[in-house]
């Protein structure tokens, strides 16, 4: 069995085609800069990397392109190999608790919920209606951010503002990264035999969340309405005290959502630190003692602890931490420093253990009262796993 | 010695006049709609309520009516009598850590700080330009609401923003309550003799924040660059996504500052229930299961316990927690269900010692790993002795 995984951004296409008998990638790449000029796709197959600049005037081109190069390098024989198509889509309301086959309802659903997410869900139609066009007998499967974190409670998912905010105008807790933490929460499964364990699942990438999962079910996640919540990011602030925004407004001649722009692209990492969003210059920094580097590094594991805190009595305990994405997969520095910030709870780490980057390991000491794992994440093999079992 | 404690709002002014041989109230009493119509005064003293209603057309009739009575009730026989007044102010930014003798600069800097606090501080100036004016030659001391949280570290006062908003328009986190959180402190101090504890302070009246205390220095607290932030409370939010500001600007109509009037006036205990602000209102909704009320008291809980979860974290364990202010003081089992929530922390309630109102009380069991006390706060009493210590 064959099925592409597919993350369709606003002019972009990323795909993984897995044998899903033994899960592996056959060929993966990137379609860049579509519909803009110098566009470009990326392929990695057999070890080797297949760059060309092609003209990508929509989504259809590439994934036709895409389709072809398929068959011209001989990854597959026909195109009736693939046996479905996965395609990550960002909100799906308190609608979609699952990934679904997608049908003409469903292409509604997306298309009615962009107001809550004006830039992702369109973008995940771009791919789904090119697909369907390219291989309109192939079922294709919608897998959301969102789904996962729909069985919170209500506590953890209204916020209290007018209720009548919720009951007319949806504004709840939706949380993202769903598909991530799903994913590793069933790694943790595989590799503890458990299915009833108390998780903290931490995902640290450019874009970072926590869930609070108890017996295979979220019970909270620190992103909220939009992924601009909860603990500080590479280039978003999180929490903040709402009334800033007004403030700033006024300072600075802006419309709140030129604020709220600031807050999602120039706030975080690179706000803080003035020096760069991305977490290795921010390393590099703080070896060179940059004062701002420093500040921005304790800020935000201040509010990666805190949440971690939160989530730990929320829980009633935990019984593992896990370390998934970007950052929280490759900084041994971050880890640890987490990790000892969490002592008054019982919970040490391993240090030669935590040495290591990318793979899954037990990174807590044998007496830690909490395990504690770096799990890689795979949303895309999670979208390629959602999607054959639903063909 | 005698003392008056004032604190003055926009059409208000609250006084307490002690006696600080034993810090006993003498007489106590609030002007009602100055500058409005329908106004009136009352005091308490002697066990007696003395209510009028009578023209007060400013803040310098209130004060000067005031003083008329306490010479003509025989409270005190002479103005001479007052040794110092201390004022509440709810703002002193960045520059005031500590309660100060009120100079004309110091008048200057709470008039320039009005930005930060645009209805309190401006109010806490009308009481100051009152009492200067009738009387010129007793010392003044502005008591600042912000000041016991100067002590945090960066990491908690910056907002993981632009930097540039801190440099160049001094958004940070504040605090408020301080003076209520020091109070706190001090008691704490005489209570266990000890001075170096690890506290989490609990303030949750109508409104609330949390406090993490070491060694009497603050380190953090909930409410941030100005008091709608942190946990729920009776009208105010605290903490939401951002992004939901400009949806409901468009959904509504409403510019930014309509909605953040939203979040602190129709939001919090109101918001959710759709039934009350006051937390008495919600218990007996509860008791008569309305869901409504159920699902805010449970908001509220949560959002209380996350913050103590963070500081008792940050605090790498603490020593002592302490609840006061209106909700905290006499509900037994908001206190009592907060405590529960903490159980996996070692903390375990005294339900006997716990039935209790508006008294110091160690509710704690005597094998919680954490105390547990119940200490009525005295922001008056406070701003008196920082008073006394200054005159």
């Amino acid at each position: 069995m064959k099925i592409i995984s597919i993350n369709a951004g606003s002019s972009s296409l990323k795909f993984q085609l897995f044998n899903m008998d033994n899960e592996e990638v056959i060929v993966s790449g990137l379609f860049e800069r579509i519909g803009i000029d110098n566009s470009q796709y990326t392929l990695k197959y057999n070890g080797e990397k297949i760059t060309e600049e092609i003209d990508l005037p929509d989504h259809t081109t590439a994934v036709n392109i895409l389709l072809d190069k398929l068959i011209s390098l001989n990854i597959i024989n026909s195109l009736d190999e693939i046996d479905g198509v996965g395609h990550r889509v960002v909100q799906g309301g308190d609608k979609y608790d699952k990934s679904v086959i997608i049908t003409e309802e469903v292409i509604n659903d997306i298309e009615n919920l962009k107001e809550l997410a004006p830039l992702h869900n369109p973008a995940g139609l771009l791919g789904i209606r090119a697909f369907k066009e390219a291989l309109p007998n192939v079922k294709q499967v919608a897998v959301f951010d969102t789904a996962f974190h729909q069985t919170m409670p209500r506590e953890s998912y209204l916020y209290p503002v007018p209720y009548a905010w919720y009951r007319d105008y949806k504004v709840r807790k939706y949380g993202f990264h769903g598909t991530s933490h799903r994913f590793i929460v069933e790694q943790v499964k595989k590799i503890t035999g458990k299915d009833n364990l108390k998780i903290i699942s931490c995902h640290i990438g450019s874009g970072a969340s926590i869930a609070a999962v108890d017996s295979g079910k979220c019970i909270d996640t620190t992103m909220g309405f939009t992924p601009l919540a909860g603990i500080m990011m590479g280039t978003r602030s999180g929490d903040i005290d709402p009334s800033i925004i007004p403030y700033i407004m006024e300072k600075e001649g802006k419309n709140a959502s030129e604020v709220i722009d600031d807050l999602n692209k120039k706030s975080g990492l690179i706000g803080l630190s003035e020096v760069s969003s991305d977490y290795r210059d921010i390393q590099k920094g703080m070896s060179e003692g940059n004062d701002s580097c420093i500040l921005a590094n304790d800020k935000m594991i201040k509010t990666i602890v805190g949440y971690i805190a939160n989530y730990y009595v929320l829980l009633k305990g935990a019984d593992v931490i896990t370390f998934t994405a970007g950052l929280a997969e490759n900084s041994v520095a971050l880890r640890a420093t987490i990790i000892e910030k969490l002592a008054c709870l019982g919970i040490k780490i391993d240090s030669e253990a935590n040495d290591c980057n990318g793979e899954i390991r037990k990174i807590s000491a044998d007496d830690s009262s909490t395990l504690v794992y770096v799990i890689p994440t795979n949303e895309e093999l999670m979208i390629a796993r959602d999607t054959l079992n639903l063909v």
